[in-house]
C-alpha cells in the first residue's frame, strides 16, 4: 500500500481469497511492506483486530485542556523532523506543549524532499549531487501524490498548502513491454480497447452459448450481454459479438473539418497477441483504493507540506543538523544527546518521541530494554529510486500529446512521470524512473552519471532520439543510499504493525513513544505517518492529562 | 461526439459493426449530432471518405504571402463571433487581412460563455437572471473539457492561456440508478471493483471448464486466466474463481496506525443484483476518444479562450452587439447589413465568412441561393442545459471526500460535476445538472427559479440535505432558449457534413465562405469550430493568393 507506482507489491493492496492467498500473502509480506500484508489479511478476516477496529476519531490537544483543569503542558523532544515527527510537534503544539524536533539533516520532512535547481545532497557512498534545475523545475524524490480519502489532504488544508491534480492515470501514456516482445509503446486507450474488447467478446459468446447458465438466470444474461456490447464495443450477437476494432484505441488521422473524418488505428492484433503482449499487466493499478484518480499533489512541490508544518512549529523548534547519538529514559524524564556543529550536546524533557527511521533507531545507544530494540531491529528497509530529468522543451506535449501521467514498462525504469504542472511552459521535468526492488537497487549501486545515462538510454527506446536531444539536467536518487534515511519503505515481520514483535514500539518505553508510517497500515504513504503520529499525540497527552 | 457528458449519443463515438449496427446508427443520426454518426460510418469503412481522407496540415496565412508575392491583403467580414468567427478573423489576420468581426451578443465566444457574479442573460421567454456568484466563481455553460489531442490546447499555448486538469473521471464520485432500484448512491470505485469482479469470475470460469477452447489456446487460456484473476481480485480456481469483494471497493474505516488495519466495504451484492443495479451503464464514458482521461480546462474560466482570441484579433476589430440583417454576395464583392443601438447599418467586404448557428443564418435574406438555404434548414438544432450552483462550503470535498469529478444519475438530472479548481477553497460551485434531448427539454420549460428548485430536490437525493441548506445562488442555461444560439449541437442529416446536400456550405457561395463545428466531425466542440474555420481560412487565402 506504499506510494511505490504500479505492480509493485506495495500498491498491491487488495488480493485474492482462497488457495492463492498463501502465496500471495507470502510475496507480499516477503518484498513488500508488512502493512500491505496486514491491511490484506484484515480484508480478508484474518488479522485479529481487523473486524473490531473503528478508526479512533482524533481530537488535536487543546489550550483549554491545560486552562480548565489547572494541569500543565509538558516538554517534548521529538525525534527526527519527517512527517511523523513534525506532526507530533505540531499537534502537541496546539496545546501549549514545549516541543523540540531534533532533524539529522539540513532541513525537515524527512522522505518528503523535494529537490530544485541548487538542491545538494552527497549519498553514503560519496557522490555529491548538486541540481541544476531551472527556476520553478522541481523533483518530489519521495512522495509525491495524495489520494482524497488521506488525512495528508485535510492537514494541507489546515496549513493552507494548495493543491492540484496529480496525473496518475492518463489512457495517452504509454505500455512498453520490452520483455514481452513489444517493439514500439502502445497507447494506454489502444491496449484498454483491445484488451476490453477480447474480454467482453469471449464472456458474451459463452454466455451467448449458454455455458454460463448454471450461474445465470435469464435477466442476468441479457443485461451481462447488454454491458458486454457497451464495454467491449462489439458486433452483433449474430455475428459471434465480434470486437474487430474500435474508435477507443485513438485515431491515425484525427476528425477534423469536412472532409476529415479521421481514420481511426487499425492494425488490430489478434486476442492471441493481445494476452501475449501483456498490455493488461497494470490495469489494476488505477483500481487500486490509494492510487485511483483523482489524486492530488502540492502546488509547488511536495516539500511544501514540510515547510508549512515548521512555519506552523516554528521554526526556531524544529533544528536541523542535529543527529540524535543516545537516548534515556528516568522515571521523572527523558535525555537525548546529540551532535550538532561537530560538538555533543544534551537535552532534557518530559517525553519523547522518536519518529526516527527504525533501522536507524536501532542503531543509537538507548535503555528502553531489549524488546525495544528487537522490534526496531524486525523492520527491513527496502528500496526506491528516481531520476528527475529536466528538459529544454515540453515535447511530450507538443510532439506527443501527452499532458501528464504515466508510461508503464517492464523494463528497470518500472515507470516514466509526466509533470502534472506546468502544462504548455518552456521546459518541464520528468521522472524518468521510479522503480523499486531489485530494479531500484540496481541503479543504486550506479554511481549518478551512470544512472542517467542508462536512464536516457532506456526511455529513448519509447521516445526516440528526442529523450536524449533536449535533455538539459538530471538528478537521482537512491533511497537506501541517503544518509539519515537508508530506505523507502518497510518490511515488517508477522503481519504488519500489530504483530507481537512490534507491542514495544506500540506503548511509551518509559517516557518514550514511537511514531513513525512504519507502525501504519499506510507505510511510505505520509497518511500512514500522521495516523501513527496522531495515535502518539492521542497517548501521551491523555497521560499528561491524567497526571 | 460532442462534449455532452456521459451516454448522450453525442459523446458515443465508437459503435458495434454487424446486424446492431443500424440501429446504432440510427440512434445517433436521429438523437445526437450526425457528425457522430458519420465518424461512425467512418470508423465502420461505410463513409466514402473515411478512408481516403488525411489531415490537411493546416498552415496559418502570413505576412509573407502578400509581401513576396506583391498581392495585397483582403477585406473581410466574419458573421458571428463564436470560436469559428473568432479563429477565422484570428488567422487571417496574421497575415494582415482586415477583419471585421460582427456579433449580436454583447459579448464574443458563442457558446464558449462562462458566468461569473453579474453576468446577465435574457432568455427567448424574457426571464432575465443575474448571476449572484462570489468572487472566483464561475459556471462554464457551454464547453468545459478539452481532450489532449485536440487543436484547442494548441491554440491555449499559441495565446498565453494557461490550463488544469478538468476532472472527467473520479472513483470517489458517485453512481445513482434511481430507476433501476437503487436506494443510496454508490462509489464509482465500488461499482467497478463489483463489476469488473463478477465479470472477470464468469469468464475465469468459462474459460477453465473449456467452454472457449475452440477460441483460445492453452497460451492464450494461461494469459487470459492470470489477467481476469488480477482484473477482477479473483479467488482461486479451487474455488471457481470467486469474486468475494476486493479492497478496491473502498474501506468504511480507512487504513491508519496500528490497531486501525481499516475495514473494507461490505455486503458485497450478488452478481445479479450488480447486473440488475445498471452501475455500470456509464463505463465507457471514461474510454471514449473525445472523453478519455487526462482532459483539460482552461485556468479561470473557458471564456479565457475567446478573451485571448479578442485581444490578439484586436477587441475594436471584435464588434458586439450587431445583428446581421442581410447577406449579398456580388461580382466584386459582399454587402452584410446589421442593427447595431438600434439602427440599421451596412458594411462591405471582399469576403465574408458566415461562422453564425446554421439554423439562425437561415433566417437571414441572402442571395446565396436556394440549395444554400436547403443546406442551412437541413442542420436541426439540439439542446443542452446546465445549472451552476454555489455553495457556502466545499461539503463535496470535506464531508464527502470527493475532489471533482462526475456523478452519474439516471434522473434527469444526467450528471453532477464538482468543480475542478478552487480545492480547499471556502466557497464553491457545482454544476447541478448538465442535461441533454428531452432532459434538457424538460428544464427548458421550467422558469429559473423552478429549475433550481428541481435541481436541489433531486440532488438531495444523493447528497442529502446540505444540497440544500449550503446553497447560495444559482444560474441556468438552456440553450434553445438563448438568443442569438438557440441550440446546443446539430444534427445533420444523411451522414454529416459532408453529405450531399451540405455541399454548397463546403464550398463558397459566391464570396462567402461557411464554417462552424457544424461543419466538422467533432460537432459541439471548440475543436470542431477551429478545424472547419481553418478550412475556409485555407480556401479564401488560397483564392486570394491565386487572383
Amino acid at each position: 500500500m506504499a506510494d511505490t507506482g504500479r505492480r509493485t507489491p506495495d500498491s498491491h493492496s487488495a488480493t485474492a481469497p482462497g488457495s492463492s492467498r498463501r502465496s500471495f500473502l507470502r510475496s507480499v509480506g516477503v518484498t513488500g511492506g508488512a502493512g500491505a500484508l496486514f491491511a490484506t489479511m484484515g480484508a480478508l478476516g484474518l488479522a485479529p483486530t481487523a473486524r473490531a477496529a473503528a478508526a479512533p476519531r482524533f481530537t488535536a490537544p487543546a489550550r483549554s485542556d491545560f486552562t480548565l483543569t489547572g494541569r500543565a503542558a509538558a516538554k517534548v523532544v521529538v525525534l527526527g523532523g519527517g512527517i511523523a515527527g513534525l506532526t507530533t510537534a505540531y499537534e502537541l503544539g496546539k496545546a501549549g506543549y514545549d516541543c523540540t524536533v531534533l532533524e539529522a539533516r539540513d532541513f525537515a520532512g524527512g522522505r518528503n524532499t523535494t529537490i530544485r535547481g541548487g538542491s545538494r545532497i552527497t549519498d553514503l557512498d560519496g557522490h555529491t549531487q548538486t541540481a541544476a534545475f531551472s527556476d520553478g523545475q522541481y523533483m518530489n524524490a519521495g512522495p509525491a501524490r495524495l489520494a482524497q480519502w488521506m488525512v495528508t489532504l485535510d492537514y494541507c488544508r489546515e496549513l493552507g498548502v494548495p493543491v492540484e491534480v496529480f496525473t496518475n492515470t492518463n489512457g495517452s501514456a504509454y505500455i512498453y513491454n520490452e520483455g514481452a516482445g513489444m517493439t514500439a509503446p502502445q497507447r494506454y486507450r489502444t491496449a484498454k480497447a483491445d484488451v476490453y474488447g477480447y474480454v467482453s467478446e469471449l464472456l458474451a459468446k459463452a454466455t451467448d452459448q449458454g455455458a454460463l447458465d448454471k450461474q445465470l438466470t435469464a435477466d442476468d444474461k441479457e443485461r451481462l450481454l447488454a454491458f458486454l456490447e457497451d464495454f467491449g464495443d462489439l458486433g452483433a450477437k449474430a455475428d459471434g459479438y465480434p470486437y474487430t476494432g474500435s474508435a477507443r484505441r485513438g485515431y491515425s488521422t484525427d476528425p477534423g473539418a469536412a472532409g476529415t473524418p479521421g481514420t481511426v488505428l487499425g492494425d488490430v492484433p489478434t486476442a492471441s497477441e493481445v494476452f501475449a503482449s501483456q498490455v493488461g499487466r497494470t490495469f489494476t493499478f488505477e483500481f487500486e483504493y490509494d492510487q485511483a484518480m483523482l489524486m492530488f499533489q502540492p502546488v509547488g512541490g511536495m516539500d511544501r507540506i514540510p515547510a508549512a508544518f515548521v512555519r506552523a512549529i516554528g521554526a526556531h523548534k524544529v533544528r536541523t543538523g542535529c543527529a540524535v547519538t543516545s537516548v534515556s529514559t528516568t522515571g521523572s524524564g527523558v535525555t537525548v544527546t546529540y551532535t550538532a556543529g561537530g560538538r555533543e550536546r544534551a537535552l532534557t524533557a518530559d517525553f519523547a518521541v522518536a519518529a526516527l527511521p527504525p533501522h536507524l533507531m536501532a542503531r543509537i545507544p538507548h535503555n528502553l530494554g531489549p524488546d525495544v530494540q528487537t522490534a526496531l531491529k524486525a523492520v527491513t528497509p527496502s528500496n526506491a529510486g528516481k531520476i528527475g530529468l529536466e528538459y529544454r522543451s515540453r515535447w511530450w506535449e507538443s510532439a506527443d500529446r501527452i499532458y501528464g501521467g504515466i508510461t508503464e514498462t517492464d523494463m528497470d525504469l518500472d515507470h516514466i512521470w509526466y509533470p502534472s504542472h506546468g502544462y504548455h511552459d518552456r521546459r518541464g521535468l520528468l521522472i524518468g524512473y521510479y522503480n523499486t526492488g531489485a530494479h531500484a537497487n540496481a541503479y543504486a549501486a550506479l554511481t549518478p552519471a551512470e544512472r542517467q545515462a542508462r536512464a536516457l538510454a532506456q526511455g529513448m527506446k519509447i521516445h526516440g532520439a528526442k529523450y536524449r536531444d533536449e535533455f538539459a539536467a538530471g538528478f537521482s536518487i537512491a533511497w537506501s543510499r541517503t544518509p539519515h534515511l537508508e530506505g523507502a519503505w518497510h518490511s515488517m515481520q508477522g503481519g504488519g504493525p500489530d504483530a507481537a514483535v512490534y507491542a514495544p514500539l506500540n506503548r511509551p518505553a518509559g517516557r518514550v513513544y514511537f511514531a513513525g508510517d512504519y507502525l501504519s497500515y499506510m507505510d511510505a504513504w505520509q497518511h500512514g505517518a500522521i495516523c501513527s503520529a496522531r495515535k502518539a499525540v492521542t497517548a501521551l497527552h491523555q497521560r499528561v492529562l491524567s497526571s
